[in-house]
């Protein structure tokens, strides 16, 4: 049980590094209206298909995976999340490293906080996303 | 003011279609944490950085699009919808369609209902994502 959405969130992500699809579906609330879209895939929705989705990904083994500079915005019983996923690909030139942003939305219900949407896609590759100043608070 | 996150998301796609910018930022909610990424671009965040966005969209005229297929996640004060838009652009053969996925949250403030989400992302261009049975209730 996850009692706050940080929490759940450190928890998806060491599901994607150690491929443990038992701890990627405790994470997601178990209900027909979770949603998740994977860098350059489809929109599945509800357990069974979102279910199915992690297991053909954790099928290539652990994803090499970190996520940076989140954005928070909390609101009563919800929580979301954008962030930069840093992915790290075994390429036959040596490991490349691609960045996403995904868009973690958390809601807390009777058995505490859950993922109910994940939403990523390839972040612009030509540009420096990691050095943009994209975060108001480093604003001046 | 917006009272569902329905009206706020009509607004939205109102303003698309418009280019109002003035009702564009009358959707968002007015503070710091709001973030935007368009598709194939970088994170915004923070009201102003979300206007000039917005801004440089709009100088190119109105944007013709669809939102179809929504699906909705409720909480208390928050509401997810993760959707389908089909944007057509002139191109010099004719109008081209293409689809992206966008998640759009809306939280509840004392000024109604406000965006303070927005991720839209290519959808895949080989798939008839609108064929796809991707949503619960209609698989049997």
């Amino acid at each position: 049980m996850f009692t706050t959405p940080q929490e759940a969130e450190q928890a998806f992500y060491q599901a994607l590094r150690q491929a443990d699809l038992a701890l990627m579906m405790r994470v997601w609330a178990d209900d027909e209206d979770i949603v998740c879209i994977h860098p350059g895939g489809v929109r599945v929705a509800g357990h069974v298909a979102v279910h199915d989705a992690w297991q053909q990904i954790f099928n290539n083994g652990p994803v090499v995976i970190n996520p940076v500079q989140p954005l928070i915005m909390s609101s009563v019983m919800s929580s979301v999340h954008v962030l930069i996923e840093q992915i790290t690909v075994k390429m036959a030139q040596g490991p490349k490293t691609a960045n996403c942003y995904a868009t973690n939305v958390f809601h807390k219900g009777r058995s505490g906080w859950k993922m109910v949407m994940h939403h990523a896609s390839h972040a612009p590759q030509d540009v420096d996303i990691l050095g943009l100043e994209d975060r108001p608070d480093t604003l001046h």
